[in-house]
Order: C-alpha cells, then sequence, then structure tokens
C-alpha cells in the first residue's frame, strides 16, 4: 500500500478481511471474545483441535493402553515427527530437526557442540561473538559455556556485529529476530560473512519460526534452535526445537548426552555410543502431553501449505505489521510514541515495537483492559528504551483487528487514562 | 505374614484387600479394566483427576486467559509448587525441589554443580565413582561431564562401592533404588561413608519418591535427582525433579544457566544472576500440560497422608511384594524362574525381577496377552540375567490383584503358551 493512499478505515480493513485468502486459518483457533490477541509472539493462541487431541492422549493412549503407547501411539518418534513439521518452515530437510526440551538447553546442546567442533578444527578461536540486545537467556548459556570451556563472550552493539568478525571468533550467536524490536538479521549475508573467517553460526529462532519465512539449508547455517509455545501454538512452555547442518551433526556427542541420544537406548548399555543425525540432540524422557500439543499447533501450518504456506502468510504478515505503522503515524502523532521496529520489510520480523519516554508499562495495561492484548518489555535506561510490543500472527488476525487496536490504543492516549493508578503496578509476564 | 502359615488363598488376598486401609485410594486412579497394571515403575497409571485439570488448563487458562495465566493461573510458580509436593516424599524442606527438565537434564545439573564444588574444596579428587548396573543415562551423563572436566567415571559393581569410596573420589553418585532388580541402597549409610572420605552424594531416586520412604535431610545426603512419570503418576515424560542440600545450593551456578534461574528474569539483563535457592536450578519454561499433570499425580500421595502416607504406603508395598515373592515360590517352582530382588525387605524397593536363563521376553509378552503387564529388561550375557520386572503401586495395586497375576503367570508357565511364535518378537518400551 503505497503512502500516498488514503488512511485505511476500518470498513477498508474490514473488505481486505473478506478477501483474505488466508481468512479461514482464523478459524483453526480459539480467540476469546472481546479480545485482540497481539502477543503470539509470546504465547500462541490454542487450536481447537488441541483440547481433544490431548484428551484422547490422556485417556485412550496413557489412560487405557498405558505403556503400550511408546509403541502403539508412537510417542517414542514424537520428536522426530513434530520436528519434521517444523522443519518445512525453517527451511531444513526431514530427519534434521527434533522438538525436546527447551530453547535454552538446546541452545547449550548446539554452542557446546560448536565450541567442540571449534577446537578441533581452530583451537586459536576462542570468543563466541552476540549482541547485546540477544534475549538474554541466550547470552546467559553462552556465559556459562564459556566459563566452563575457556572461551570468552563478546557482546556488541547490532551496527557492530561485521566488525566483530574477526579470525579469533569460533562461534556468531543470534537471535534471527530480535525480541524487544522486532528486527530481522540477514541470515544467509551474515553467514557468508561468518564462514569467510572460519566462523560457525548459531541461530534462535524464537522469533522466526511460523512467523517469517527461513532458509537455514539455503544460508548454510550451521546450528539453530527455537521455541514452541510463540508463534508455533503449541501452549505454555511446549518443548523447543533444535537443527544441527548435517554437515555438522555426527562429528560430535552433544554435551547433554543422555539415553535418548543413544544409539540403542533400550539394549542399556553403560556405555555412550551416540545415535546417527539429530537424534543424538535428545537427551532425556520428553513431555509426551506437552508435545502433542505442539503436534497439534503444527498442523495449522500444514493447512497452510495449499493457501501458500509461509510465503503467503509473510505477505500478511508484513501488510498486517505494515498497516499497523501506518494507523499509528496517522492516528496517534503528537503522543510521543516512537517506532523501534525497522520499516524496511526485509528488516522486519512479525511484530511491531513502540517505544515511549515514560508510561509504557501503564499504556501497555490500560490497553489489556480494553482487550487489546500486548506486553511491555523494560529498556535499560540507556540506549534502549521501554517498548510496547505487539505481534501480529496472520494464521489468526485480521487487518480489522488492527484497525481496532490502534484505535483503541488512540482512545488511552487521547483519554490520558492510562495514567490512572491501577494500571502501574507490575507484573512480570513472557 | 511368617513363612510358617498357610499359602495366601485368593481369598484370603480378597480379605485382605477388603481391609487395606489405603484401598479407598484405589478409586483416584483410572484402571483399565481386564488389566493388572505392574508397571507402574515405569508409567504411573492416570489419576481420574488429570484429563480435567489439564483440560481446564487448556481450554480456560490457555484459551481464554491465555498470556495473563502466567501469574493468574500461578504457571511461573508451579516448578516451585510441584517441587514442594514431590518435598513432602523424599525428606526435603519446602522451597528446596523444583519440578523441571528430564531427569538426564537435572542430573547434569547437580553433577555439574558437585563436580564445581569438589573443584573449588578438593582439587585432587577426580574422580566419579558408580556402579556399573546404574540406569545407563546416569552414566551416560556423567561419562559426558567427566569428559568436559577432566574427570575420570569409575564403574563398581555394587558389593565395591564401599572399597571404591577413596580419598580420589569427588562424587558418589548413585540410584537409590535400582531399575533392574529393585535393589535398594542404604542411603544414610553409604553417605556417611562417603562424607567421611570428603566425597558428595549424588542421589537418583527415579525408582524410589513415592515408591519407598526417602529422607534426604536425614541422610545429609547432597544432590538428588527423580522421575515424574514413573511412581509420582505424572503422565508420560513428566518434568523430573532436582533436590540441592541447602549447603550448597548457593555455592555455585549449575551449568545449564537459563533465564527461569536467574535472580530477575523479567529485568532482562545480559548478565547473569543466579536466583537464591533452587531456583536456580531451573533453565528455561516449562511444558505447563504435562507439569499440570504432575501436579495432579503428586495429589494421590497428599490423599494418602491422612491415612498414614509413605510410611503406609511402604508397609503395603513390602506386603505386596512379599506377597508376590511367596506366592511365585510356592505355584512357579521347577518353572526355572529366579528371584532378582533381595528378600530382606530394607533393601528392596517396590518391584519384584524374575530372572530365567531363557524366555524372559515371551514370557512377559504372554503374560501381557493376558492382561498382566509387567516389563521385560535384558541381560548382559553374563552376570546380569534377563529380567522380568514388576512393579507393584501401593497406590492402586491390591493384593488380590498380585494372586491373580501369579496365577497368570503359572498359566503362562504350566501351559508353555509363552513358546508360541507371537511372543518373540521385541518391541522397546521403557
Amino acid at each position: 500500500m503505497p503512502m500516498n493512499t488514503p488512511i485505511p478505515s476500518l470498513q477498508d480493513c474490514q473488505t481486505l478481511d473478506q478477501h483474505d485468502p488466508l481468512r479461514a486459518l482464523r478459524d483453526l483457533f480459539e480467540l476469546p471474545p472481546g479480545v485482540i490477541y497481539l502477543d503470539g509472539n509470546s504465547l500462541g493462541v490454542l487450536p481447537r483441535a488441541t483440547p481433544s487431541r490431548v484428551m484422547q492422549a490422556m485417556s485412550q493412549e496413557w489412560g487405557q493402553d498405558l505403556i503400550k503407547s511408546w509403541n502403539t501411539a508412537g510417542w517414542f518418534t514424537l520428536p522426530q515427527r513434530v520436528g519434521d513439521k517444523i522443519a518445512r518452515l525453517i527451511g531444513a530437510g526431514p530427519g534434521e530437526v527434533v522438538a525436546a526440551d527447551s530453547t535454552s538447553i538446546n541452545l547449550f546442546k548446539v554452542l557446546g557442540a560448536a565450541l567442540h567442533i571449534a577446537a578441533a578444527d581452530a583451537p586459536r578461536k576462542k570468543k563466541i561473538v552476540s549482541e547485546r540486545s540477544n534475549f538474554p537467556t541466550d547470552l546467559y548459556i553462552a556465559e556459562a559455556l564459556c566459563k566452563e570451556r575457556g572461551f570468552t563472550l563478546e557482546l556488541v552493539e547490532t551496527e557492530g556485529i561485521e566488525a566483530a568478525l574477526q579470525s579469533d571468533v569460533a562461534v556468531l550467536m543470534l537471535t534471527h529476530v530480535n525480541y524487544r524490536t522486532g528486527a530481522m538479521h540477514d541470515m544467509a549475508a551474515l553467514t557468508a560473512q561468518a564462514h569467510a573467517q572460519g566462523i560457525l553460526t548459531v541461530w534462535d529462532l524464537a522469533h522466526s519460526a511460523g512467523a517469517v519465512p527461513v532458509d537455514l539449508q539455503g544460508a548454510q547455517a550451521d546450528f539453530a534452535v527455537g521455541c514452541g509455545y510463540k508463534y508455533l501454538n503449541g501452549g505454555p512452555g511446549a518443548p523447543a526445537f533444535v537443527w544441527v547442518h548435517p554437515r555438522h551433526t555426527d562429528r560430535f556427542w552433544q554435551p547433554l548426552a543422555g539415553w535418548w541420544g543413544h544409539a540403542h537406548p533400550f539394549e542399556f548399555t553403560p556405555d555412550y555410543q551416540p545415535a546417527p543425525g539429530i537424534t543424538r540432540y535428545q537427551c532425556g524422557t520428553q513431555p509426551i502431553l506437552s508435545l502433542t500439543a505442539l503436534d497439534c499447533g503444527l498442523d495449522a501450518f500444514l493447512a497452510a501449505e495449499p493457501l501458500g504456506g509461509m510465503d503467503a502468510l509473510r505477505r500478511k504478515s508484513l501488510a498486517l505489521t505494515g498497516l499497523f505503522i501506518r494507523l499509528v503515524r496517522a492516528h496517534l502523532h503528537g503522543h510521543g510514541l516512537g517506532i523501534a521496529t525497522p520499516e524496511e520489510e526485509g528488516l522486519r520480523g512479525s511484530q511491531v515495537s513502540l517505544t515511549r519516554s515514560e508510561g509504557a508499562y501503564a499504556i501497555v495495561q490500560a490497553l489489556i483492559a480494553r482487550g487489546v492484548i500486548g506486553d511491555f518489555r523494560a529498556g535499560d535506561g540507556g540506549a534502549h528504551a521501554d517498548i510496547l510490543r505487539f505481534g501480529f500472527t496472520p494464521l489468526y488476525i485480521g487487518y480489522a483487528d488492527v484497525w481496532n487496536a490502534v484505535e483503541q490504543l488512540r482512545q488511552v492516549m487521547d483519554s490520558g487514562e492510562w495514567k490512572d493508578a491501577r494500571f502501574a503496578h507490575k507484573n512480570a509476564v513472557t
């Protein structure tokens, strides 16, 4: 939509929804009445198919079939089968992804393996480079591993990444789409620059998988992890996933070498022999009920495939985030709101983050009270301002939702109601 | 029951069930009709309360309340609240246990921390001692950590443990109740012997928690982990748990230092600052649906508290396993079955393992076909024979179940039906 066209009205947005080829996907989800949910980047909504499927896993598979279900219900292979569904969204091949554990733990596995490879191939490389604004748990995991292995974690600002790719660097660890700003890295370009210096790349896809097209194989990336409970709609704390480029998979053990990563777990031998392929990136038994819910969450993406899949979802996502930016500009000037998310489409994930020097938390709370659910992320008092974060999940968010959300924000700001004391108390939300 | 009393009949067993003060607890569980389930040591049965509670977590907490439920439904504190319920079963205090991740991963955390403590306090100690017959994943995790940290894993036979507690040993890592034989270690005595040599103890309670009384504080143990899906009835792959003695908790980071173990996870600071207490043994977001099911599983133990709690459950467990041994002796002599489980009550967990030089797998399959579900564990072709494993969960197994299970085993052996070809094919079950 070029900028010289008129600002879209609610009716324009309703018309866009009526002609949206992806509109039917919304019916796959349970959307609470009276709510515009712009927090699918934190916790995706409930797919309608999930409760009955999980109920079946409880009542029939667990309740009636009990231990047999490891075989008859396919519990054993569920991490791989869910992984194969995720693979389709991130440019990975079948058998290259497993769903297991948490993002933090999977990061420990791949970073641990990457440091082994670096130690073997280039023992003088003793640094991990990452962004200071990376999601903190990634930095914590890297910090702990660096301590254990005698590496150094170097944190740089976004604009300093390329300059930091020096010959003493072993690993570049980045989150593809920034959790605060929604800014997206060019995975292929940064991977190529890293490889030119013999640097391995580890990508966190927590805000990418299911949100933007990802092509790990095309980018020749080395390792990736990601989250099951955000855009993949797997439910609270759903298992995460891990991908390793096949050129690396069989080179080393990952450090969490448990029995589910063993070549023959049910031979119960005292010596560890890693399974071939990505299976060795499993550790222990997975939470089957939560994993079953994640399996259901991914089915919405399978349903999107005949409608154009991730490319069509990306087009709609960009249209939604672009519309939001445009409407905020048009209707909220003079309210001190800035836009932290890149306007260039190639640099933008599936969220828009607004900034304000004060009151960001209370404004989010006032919006929530009106049924528009976004979230707040604190700044650091310096370069990074407080953020009002709005995620746009093209599977279930429509154009009229965007218009109505901005209208509610306008009313919150025009009325000044966000200054009410009841919006001042801080509760943590993830 | 002294050995010179008559062999109990089915009617005797039915009378025991009628007078069993714990009998009502059985009604808390969904037991498939026509099945005698002696595999609760592998996967506990479904509590009747679980499906509706998990359904509520899906439909209301996730589906309707969405992100708010981290606070309003208490998802944030669920690992601690479930941990507090587990603490009551293992002699730990409130706030000393968290439910999270898998047993293997929790073992990595505590073993990683134990090696840090050993390195600080006694840098010449460079060995971990464990049993060769320990559950293999424990050995795999220890093996991987030893490689990383420059330690050696020394595996000994059970009778060699005490002799192995030499001054160069940093950690004694044992599973309290052996997964194959059901033999139970004396935790207090071994811990005292280890401490006399400056050795830290790590206990795996996978086959103990909810099965036998455990007193970690009384034994002055150092670290413990355990499983949520066996005797705790948390469902397939339910999260595991971790306990650290308060004297150690705050001394070091555990190596999986993710954001859920941070002192202030929602301040999103780039530097890791571990939370005080057991909270630092968390890493990433937990699978809330599976954790909710575990929470329900533990409620059966709360219901058992006014009936005598773990002590009463232990008395019944010993009566059940003792009865099984006695009936096998009485009704199955001449069939080549041995008893691998100690007959001395203080040395026995809540299972009985039978041995046979051939056909153990097929006999288990023939029993399963008759609705008596135990499982098979392969021997090593040497000192450890193939095992037919039968778990007795006093929450839901009765005396008549034991009698009927032995009667079915007698018919399987007398008829020779286990030699049928359809019982020869091996499927893995956990």
